[in-house]
Order: structure tokens, then sequence, then C-alpha cells
């Protein structure tokens, strides 16, 4: 099944502020869960929350443990089989050198912008790249991807047009809607 | 523009829980923004938030009115923009009344959920549809429209699949995902 090559990493540092500085975002509760339900909707191998903070991580493995092995667990199987394909990281690189081992070979580091950038693959050239070889697609969340992640990445996805000049969906939609065009019916 | 013939409605009541009961639900403040900011990328033309209660609605008020004419207006204009097509009302009755008086027309009532149902249309006819005829598409909270609103349907979109047999989207991807495949480039 092409979703199983299909990794995705939502990455809250290094990422942009609305002046294009460079800083760290917060998790948000629900960037987690659905992105996740999405994510196993489609078969993807694994979601990974990328964030070097300490005390962030502690809290995505407080929530992570209510819902795998906590009352949560019991009480909605559906989220506890959603969030089986969790996994927490500190930074890109630690993910790249993690699917590395694992495959033994670097994975096709896919960015995605709200903005169009000069390597990019269409949707359908990277769903039939699926077939072939592990991919690790980047979100940023607050205002995008810092350029320094950008710069790690093989090839952009073009940004999601829906015939407005309007640009501005939520992670958790762009996320979902890249996933559907990647691995939907 | 194919947008502006869709209207989208996210239904708060009557809508089921886990046991299939008639039930109504809470206004979550993130199926206002995400599921605006995807409605206004794609060109749709209102995002009406279904709900009888005067406590609910007052609350979506207060939303609306801090991001439309209050701090929000000028911290985030993005998301002023957004929720400008949003739009409250009672009853999904009341919607249809108010697209009826407007286009001199019933509009096509179309609902969505992840069971299949009898009268479907594909996406791929829905969005053909868009030329022709103003379009009502709905969306449950909780565990689905209930009975009683699937009745009131013209046709029903197909359930969102991505290959699995997992059918937990979150309301606010499942309208990113249809969106996208009604309108999307």
């Amino acid at each position: 099944m092409k979703g199983s090559a299909l990794h995705i990493a939502l990455v809250h540092y290094p990422v942009l502020n609305k002046r294009k500085e460079t800083i760290g975002s917060a998790i948000t509760n629900l960037d987690i869960h659905d992105i996740a339900r999405t994510a196993r909707t489609y078969g993807v191998n694994r979601y990974y929350i990328s964030t070097p903070y300490k005390e962030q991580s502690e809290l995505v493995e407080e929530l992570l443990s209510h819902w795998r092995d906590g009352y949560g667990a019991t009480y909605n199987p559906a989220r506890k089989e959603a969030l089986s394909i969790v996994r927490l990281a500190s930074s890109v690189g630690e993910i790249v050198a993690e699917l590395e081992r694992e495959y033994k070979q670097r994975p096709l580091i896919i960015t995605t912008s709200a903005i169009a950038q000069n390597t990019t693959l269409s949707y359908k050239e990277l769903a039939s790249k699926l077939n072939e070889t592990p991919v690790l697609l980047l979100f940023g969340t607050a205002h995008g991807l810092a350029p320094e992640v950008m710069d790690m990445a093989d090839y952009s996805l073009p940004p999601i047009k829906g015939g407005t000049d309007y640009n501005h969906l939520s992670v958790r939609s762009a996320a979902s809607i890249a996933m559907d065009r990647l691995l939907g019916d």
C-alpha cells in the first residue's frame, strides 16, 4: 500500500512567525488528533510531532498515554488506533536519521508551503514516487517552515490552491487535503 | 466561479451520539475557524453554523464580532476575511428557506456521512452540478447527521476513503477534503 511509504511530520521548530522570524511554536492539541485521524485513514506509516522543547514533549507524552493506555483507550478505541502512529521527535534531523536507519536509505524529503517554491514536484508525481521510496513529508506550524528546513528538502509540493487568492488554510486542513491528494481513491 | 454556488453548513442539531441517539452538540471554536478558512480558500459562498441553542449562538456571535470588528480584525485581517462568509442559523430548514428566497429556487441538498448512503452522487457529478444550481452541503458534528436531516437530502456524497477500513476523520478534515475534491485545481 502506498500509504506505508509515507511518513509525515508536524514541525514546531524552526518555523516562521508573521514577521518571518524563526521561532518555536507551541503544540496544539487538535493538531495531534486531527492529523493523526487523517493519517490513519489514509494508511500513513507514521506521524511525527517534532519539537525540541522538553515541556512540550511531556505534554504530548501525557496526551498519548491517556488515549493509548489510559481511560481514553477504552472510552474511544478509534482514537487510540489513530494515535498509535504518532511519534515524538526533537528535530527534523532526528526523524531523517531514524528513517535512514530503518530503511537503509535516506527518505525523500518533501516540504509544503503556502508559497510556491523552486523545486516543485506535483502531487501526482509524489504519489507515484511512493511506490519506489520512503518519503518524509513536512508540514510547518505558525507561518510555515523556516528556510533551513526548506533547504533540507529534495522537493516541495505546490501550494494548495482553491481558485481564489486566499491562502490561509490551517495546517490541519492543509495536511488533510495533501494526504487525500496523495492517497485518496 | 463554481465555488459561489456552494453553501456549506455545519450542523449541531439534530446529530447522533455514539449510541446513535439524536442529540445537540456544542460549538467547537476550531470548527468555525478551520472550516471558514478552507471555505474562503475555495471561494465557497457561505458557511452556516447551525444550532438551535441561544447560548451557543451568542458564543458564535461574540467570536465573529471579535474577529470581524474587534481587536482580531486588525490583528489578523486574513481571519476577518475568512469569517466574513460565516452565518448563524437555527436549523437546516431555516438555511434552506433563506437560500430558496435568495435564489428563487430550492437548493440541491447534499449530505455527507462516514457511512455509505443509498442515493449517492460522486464528487465529480456534484462538481458539475455546481455550474447549474445552488447547492447546500451539510456536515454533521458528533457522530454524524441524524436520519431526519439525511431524509431532507436530494443526494449524499460517498464516504471519504483512504484505502483503509478506518473512517474516523474529524469533521474539520472531512469538510476540507470535500471542498478540495469539489473545487480544488
